[in-house]
């Protein structure tokens, strides 16, 4: 059974082996939950499921747990990247939350022409996907990639991966996904202010991409994110 | 055309109708945007639709608007009520704003046996609502209940109401509304801990009750009310 404190490690994990913590972990584990020697943990890394651990040495900056019993296999979330022009900072850490929550499998911040930040923090954003994979119960952690421009990216764009590009201006069109296929996939969302004319002609005329509508009311980029990934996961990913 | 600048006020709107803004409103609108007089302000009253209108006045603590022309008809949303479990200060206020955007049409807090917060703060939600609406674009603002205890709502529920009832421990059935009947809906959301056995059961055994999945990843409760308000409008609402 899954222990009610849950971490991601950067370690294997196998019956019997041995894990160390980080010295945050430590803290957390220990100080702010007081978990003792004997205590159950469960960790996972990504790759090798979700483990039952049990505390063999429990110190105020270090600590040792050896994995008893494998509580869940990899669950891998479908073939989805989750595609965004990075906005505030509080709403680019929700989006990021929110992508590992919904099953993304890979989260790619891009800049468009009407994209403020030209910077993004990769490893607090990685971070973050990392907490909201030890949140909502997942084994698996989408990892956060270099920004990069629309432009560029659509340049390599893989041919086989088909796009759901929401596009503020189009209207009912949700359903269009129902006929669409299942395989890779992207999501893609714009800016708050929106694609720019080159860039939505652009998307239109790719045959990978698909059109969807989100309503009739504006939706905020990190509400947009969510709204979207349901409508995917519902037709095409692991909610079917 | 709706100005670039959107507020909501409490006065009604007409053509010729002189309105007069808020000290706050006044800050924002002469101080924080710079607007001067004879520039544009869109206002909505959640009644009237939205209204182009002239700024006449703009004082440092008052200001008087004139309303030249509707530039948006009212649109009302679906007849759905978003209820959910109050949570954590700043995931509650999510929740309101998201809930705004999605187009619930009415916003209920309710007290759950697992929930922890006890009061909320319906002012300052009904705000976020005002604000949410400003931002996404709406016409309409939703109303924020008080909190009222789960069983009591259950208790005096209307017939007539249907409700999507997410619940974690179920699986698979997200395509369940696609046979549900248009009318009055409700979507309720449970707290992090979840429904208790009690409400779970009653819940299921309500005829009004349709259980739906929202995947296999724990949600967090402000992810859930985003996802679950996204399935209710593809399959039922006006996204269709």
């Amino acid at each position: 059974m899954t222990a009610k404190t849950r971490l991601f490690v950067d370690q294997p994990l196998a019956e019997g082996n041995c894990v160390s913590v980080s010295q945050a972990q430590a803290h957390y584990l220990f100080g702010v939950m007081r978990l003792a020697v004997g205590g159950a943990v469960s960790l996972f890394n990504g790759k090798d499921g979700e483990w039952r651990c049990e505390i063999l040495e429990a110190g105020k900056r270090k600590g040792v747990l050896r994995c008893t019993v494998q509580t869940k296999p990899l669950q891998m979330p479908p073939d989805l990247w989750l595609c965004f022009a990075p906005i505030k900072k509080t709403r680019t850490d929700f989006i990021v939350e929110k992508a590992t929550e919904m099953g993304a499998s890979k989260i790619c911040p891009v800049q468009t022409e009407f994209t403020n930040s030209e910077r993004i923090k990769q490893e607090r954003l990685q971070a973050h996907a990392v907490e909201a994979a030890e949140q909502c119960g997942g084994t698996y952690v989408p990892e956060v990639i270099a920004l990069s421009k629309l432009s560029t990216m659509l340049d390599h764009w893989p041919e086989e991966r088909q796009i759901m590009f929401c596009d503020e201006t189009e209207l009912g069109v949700a359903s269009s996904l129902a006929s669409a296929s299942r395989g890779p996939w992207a999501i893609l969302i714009g800016p708050e202010g929106g694609f720019s004319p080159a860039e939505r002609k652009r998307l239109h005329s790719m045959p990978e991409a698909h059109v969807v509508s989100l309503g009739p009311r504006i939706l905020r980029a990190d509400t947009a994110a969510v709204a979207a990934m349901t409508i995917w996961q519902a037709a095409l990913g692991d909610w079917v």
